[in-house]
């Protein structure tokens, strides 16, 4: 993976194996990306906090990567989940973080 | 819209609004969004040229926006699209730009 265009970040979609949905985009770094494919589950890079957190690690609603990929510059990776607990990936409460339209012109 | 995060730029998923098949990641600043919301055809900020590029400019296999979501901290698009021209969105003429697994440990 190429860790250089975003100063040791790649973003991952987290897209739902089931329904296909798109549940939200973490960011990950070469440590959190080892923690993702050593546990099985996905694990981030908060930019905000700079510490490694692994979704779902107090509200148990954890990740379970059944499928990765990479695209085609190796700057992005896409995890096909399935998740656990209540299924409520948002910190909202909601299932999806992307849950507001953005009006088109 | 948050720009700050990420030195001006968000990541936008690419999401095929009828197959629901993730197709790639691009980045925007705020004139790519604009641009995108203006036209109804999705635009990027390329980081390595440093300009705007709107996806198919040259190819035709342009990307007709169905719908925008935004996530729950503002920082992450999900554009919902139509790939207009051949339906070939990667430029290596793949369908998606994730056509590469990464295999867990």
């Amino acid at each position: 993976m190429d860790f250089s265009k975003l100063n040791g970040l790649i973003p991952a979609v987290i897209q739902d194996a089931d329904t296909s949905e798109v549940l939200m985009v973490g960011f990950m770094n070469a440590e959190a990306l080892a923690e993702t494919r050593r546990t099985g589950f996905a694990t981030f890079f908060s930019r905000t906090r700079g510490v490694l957190w692994t979704k779902g690690e107090t509200s148990g609603n954890r990740l379970q990567v059944v499928e990765a990929l990479v695209d085609c510059d190796e700057d992005t990776l896409l995890l096909k989940v399935k998740p656990l607990g209540s299924g409520r990936v948002c910190h909202t409460g909601a299932r999806s973080c992307f849950f507001r339209a953005l009006p088109l012109l």
